[in-house]
């Protein structure tokens, strides 16, 4: 195992603690408990923002801290949940009086720590509402989710409500928003390498050389199928093809698309993929608005790419462009 | 060999295609020859910045190209010097009649093909200047160079140089301004691993299971010193503090810091990757003003990191902050 660490005790703190440092201007680092918050502290009378999960997705969810977007963001260890003092933690550090949206991808130590978090901070008072983001089509249940992984939709759920609680949206609102984007969105990946958790110090899974995982998840959870590796164009079809039908999309229909790298693809490989994707959309008569291409949401050093697809109406595609200022996603400002 | 694409020669042609798909409001595709330019066509009276060189180190340059950085770029194919017919095409369809500036890595190719570039463009009554970009403080002469390589304070030049021409600087101005970021930027980098060329299909070069090459060069060009894998903290220290040197920085000073992955690192490493440099720098007394902390000039799948730092006084520092809207760096709009 090759990676650029100090010691694997430490990776999570040191990498948020580098952050901040990257982006005093934008996010503090509180290690006891562990979150990353907005530095200049709540938002007078703005619904607080926080969503967390385990590392190794970066920028997930840390990098998405700032004004637009989350107030909050409490990392676990490397693909381990963060426990419920942290969410608990960052609630309280960032409420306004406002209430308190959880965002929650759907693993399952993710859902039961973050209803504890809920709980304790409704025990004080404090309002909390979440929303579960459950995304991935590729499969039914996984290694640690039952029902869908929530992935690559999250970004959108995030800068979405993000804007619709910058504005003062009501708690109601926030979370309405928030649901209607995750119920919008989809998305599916594919895997060309495994990547590697530091604290196993050997790839997650095994792949052969002349193979690809198609499915995959974040953690690298299978996929739906392990094949031969094809061309870019094949393997968009491959993926992009059952989330469009998934939601269904429709001719007509407009979206906010992403190509996003799994940490270790290069972004000139993304771009010949969201080009295949680009082609296929607009062969469909769907229209792309907006469109990311870069990594996201990550899995560690993992090679290979996801796509993921909202579909937008004209109140999504407003706050989608409303100015935010994050160290990951910047426009506006 | 497991690469995203559909075929060896096409790579870069897609690639541009996909850059395109995905801004349509920032850049469009020339193939033939091959360039990728600003949207909107030439900005009036406003000097044209033209960059350039092999791909593969995206997203250096296409995407930087936009308002407040670059008019256009010419990549040409995987690690290979674009050819003056690029150049020359650029040059033509940005100029708007207040000359064009190139921007250039020191590599011997580049510097060749730019020269003949200029020397066309100038036959015809285009006013052109150069600036070379040789900020590699690693080694003196190399695969590729006479003298220092060209590395990530490309980046610096490119967005200051950018946004001094924005503000409709003239050449002389804008000329002058890119080179006192060329003289005041050094850098060093350093792989865990290899890339892979797609059209060799094999690793550039060998690095054995627990080494690491000190010094490496964007195209995978032999560095100063292959040794055993060390702590991040011990790394950034072998790789900062002879860019620091080279300069010297002293006690005092203000730099804009960057700490970019070759392609394959993953987010995370780089934030405990930065952590370090921004303790270090610190600890001597020098201001960190802005960071920029992610994949800016890459290598195509080689993991490791570079570290870039550009000397900046109030008036690098005032147009660093000027808004800039590319595809991979975006502020103030």
């Amino acid at each position: 195992m090759k990676k650029l660490i100090n010691s694997i005790d430490t990776i999570v703190d040191e990498a948020c603690e580098g952050l901040a440092a990257a982006h005093p201007d934008l996010v503090r680092f509180n290690r006891e408990p562990r979150y990353v918050a907005r530095a200049g502290g709540p938002v007078t009378a703005k619904v607080a923002l926080v969503s967390g999960g385990g590392a190794g997705h970066e920028p997930l969810h840390g990098g998405f801290v700032g004004a637009g977007m989350l107030d909050a963001a409490c990392p676990g260890e490397v693909f381990t949940s963060p426990v419920p003092d942290q969410m608990e933690a960052a609630g309280r550090a960032t409420s306004a009086n406002a209430g308190v949206l959880f965002i929650v991808k759907n693993y399952t130590g993710d859902v039961m720590n973050f209803e504890l978090a809920a709980e304790l901070l409704q025990a004080d008072g404090i309002e909390v509402r979440s929303v579960l983001v459950e995304d991935d089509v590729a499969v039914k249940d996984s290694t640690w989710t039952a029902g869908r992984r929530g992935v690559g939709a999250t970004v959108f759920v995030e800068k979405i409500a993000g804007a619709a609680a910058e504005r003062k949206g009501s708690l109601a609102d926030v979370e309405r928003i928030a649901k209607k984007v995750a119920d919008n969105g989809r998305s599916m990946g594919m895997a060309l390498t495994s990547c590697t958790v530091p604290a196993k110090g050997s790839p997650t899974f095994e792949l052969g050389e002349g193979d690809m995982e198609i499915g995959v998840g974040i953690h690298g959870e299978p996929g739906r199928e392990r094949m031969a590796l094809k061309s870019a164009a094949e393997i968009v079809e491959l993926i992009a093809k059952p989330t469009i039908e998934d939601l269904p999309l429709k001719r007509g229909d407009t979206v906010i698309a992403m190509t996003n790298g799994m940490g270790g693809t290069p972004l000139i490989e993304l771009y010949i993929a969201h080009n295949t994707l680009a082609k296929m959309l607009s062969g469909l008569g769907i229209t792309v608005a907006y469109a990311l291409v870069g990594n996201y949401i990550t899995s560690l050093d993992m090679q290979g790419f996801s796509v993921s697809l909202l579909r937008a109406d004209k109140e999504l595609l407003d706050l989608w462009k409303a100015p935010v200022h994050a160290p990951a996603l910047r426009w506006g400002v």
